[in-house]
């Protein structure tokens, strides 16, 4: 896909959000709660957090989108986002995961497992050790934490894609997007991103969002990642540090329209 | 009431507060938990966030009213409400309902049934689909999800108000209040408070510490909205999207006096 | 240790937390998760937030301090408490405790007496009513509400930092931080400090990641309270009032150098 048709896909994508204001249902951490559902709605989504595993089901029947994340885990929650997910499955409304701490202690590793293994998903989105660490442990990659560089996760990414059969995404500096056919870079960000806690998580959160309205996983990660990173960049121009770039980050995701995105959106496909 | 004695009333409602620094015991959600108490503090109460079953009758027991917010909510917090709001009754602590979602899952309509069966509870806050959501399924009015405006919703409301004998506020765009007898209408307010996650239950925790101030539950409720309606307002001639206008607001309560709320309140009674 | 001794060594805490990048582990409430998390990343700490039984104790042992805070306790939170800080006092891990609420309900202060009872926690921060409450109950001292100046609060901590073999920070206008023989106070600090909730609770964040460099308690306090009173005091500069100030201290602790919090401090030994 040439990268002025992705570009010209990112800004359809974003203006569809904003038209359809798709129900973005969220079963994510205590962290991230907050600034998630600001990011939702400053994108133009309507997010709603709901994690009873007496009412999860009902509420992700009203959903266009499911986003997992198992930060601040504990097993209770593992069995909302497991009902929740079959749910969505029989629905056919897309789910993405973040898979935070995976790899960190057995209870996030065994639980990002089961929800790959139990569910559908459609995207899982994390840093190079995060989802590196999905893979059976056989096959699991040596020295993920030594990984800094894209180049180096890319093909261990590539193969775990197609043995998960599901779109990976793992962010950095460099946005790697892959569903172990197509490859797709996205270059946009700013270093400040890493000084806000949950960035990574609100990546996710708004990838739900392109799904909604996008069915293709792999260009509606890429075009999410880009609205995102672009909204990061413009902002660190307003931004003396990471309290106010975060609060610029909402704002810039806000106001950010189509004809900008496509202009300032960087994907490599 | 006239008018002008309603913005007088806002006006010492505010200063009392500020005087009297009540606390404010929250039952609440994770998405707003940090923003209410913050606008609580800028608004000069004394926030105090608690739900464990084993702490919360002590814990009211101090406060000057009670919050129950509904959002995130699982069964065990239904019973943690139900404990802080029966010792609320006894002490004769004002209880303020925000019910998060009724209407949207059985848990959420259901709890917010339950709480108002079982406990004397003096104004609920919503907008108009979750107030009227708690009437009987009976007497429940069809299409509320498309009562769009004020009007619409009003005969509805009065009845509602009437047959759970308190005060109820639907906010939206113009903010209605009503005991089933009274009718006040708040125009303050900025179409921004919309995108900021939560915003309505701040309004809700602000109804609350009024409350503590003015047993008048209308008057009360009315004189909370325009306060937050008119510091959205200020708030908002300082942002340059949700993110700036969320930390505008928070600084707008803060130093928002009484002369300021006396001239700028738009309460119609 | 004289004045000027002090104030290099807060510069040498703050950059030598920017260059080890300790992992923090923070057991801690639903209000301020998400901001202490972010106050110790502008720090240039590396947070994670992680509560469930079955992962603390892994989570713990790859970090270098750990934070345990009360704020929105409930029973199962205490138990992780428990499992996570034995094992970091196997692994000689530091712990600071947060008495959030201590004194003000029979769970809050019994939880905090038996955190400080069967574990070794190296620092306790609290207001004076907090950390006066945790004394033995025929020891305690009247009228903790009461003791609105630190030098009436001097003489009952020293003899409980003493009782509990210790470090004990009562912050308040002036911060007093002893070990029941060394004794500091820290003047740094704004009154819009008060306005931001969670101040507190972030106050302990950073005294973790100070601890995580310093192992003397009493230093690595009382630099990490002047670090962070600086920071207020550079973002009142900066502020309309409490949301711009929580902003823009997230702002002043990210920008802070060790040349400016050397200038800056005023930590009397």
């Amino acid at each position: 896909m040439p990268d002025h048709a992705l570009r010209q896909k990112a800004a359809e994508n974003l203006e569809a959000v904003r038209t359809k204001r798709p129900l973005i249902h969220n079963i994510t951490n205590f962290v991230v709660i907050n600034y998630t559902a600001n990011a939702l709605l400053a994108c133009g989504a309507s997010p709603v957090m709901a994690h009873a595993v007496e009412e999860v089901e009902e509420m992700v029947s009203l959903a266009d989108a499911l986003v997992l994340n198992i930060g601040t885990l504990t097993s209770s929650w593992v069995d909302a986002m497991l009902i929740a997910g079959k749910r969505a499955n029989e629905r056919h409304i897309p789910i993405i995961l973040d898979p935070v701490g995976s790899g960190a202690t057995r209870l996030r590793t065994d639980s990002a497992g089961r929800l790959i293994k139990d569910l559908s998903i459609g995207v899982v989105r994390g840093n190079a050790s995060e989802v590196l660490s999905l893979a059976r442990e056989g096959s699991r990659p040596k020295g993920v934490d030594t990984m800094h560089r894209v180049e180096e996760a890319e093909a261990a990414a590539l193969s775990l894609a197609r043995e998960l059969n599901l779109t990976l995404a793992i962010t950095g500096p460099i946005d790697l997007i892959t569903d172990g056919t197509r490859t797709f870079r996205v270059l946009n960000g700013h270093e400040l991103m890493g000084f806000v806690t949950g960035s990574g998580c609100t990546a996710t959160a708004l990838i739900g969002a392109f799904l909604s309205v996008d069915r293709d996983p792999v260009t509606a990660t890429a075009t999410a990642l880009a609205y995102f990173g672009l909204a990061g960049e413009r902002a660190a121009a307003h931004s003396k540090g990471p309290g106010s770039f975060q609060i610029a980050l909402l704002d810039a995701l806000f106001s950010m329209d189509g004809n900008t995105l496509r202009k300032g959106a960087r994907i490599e496909g």
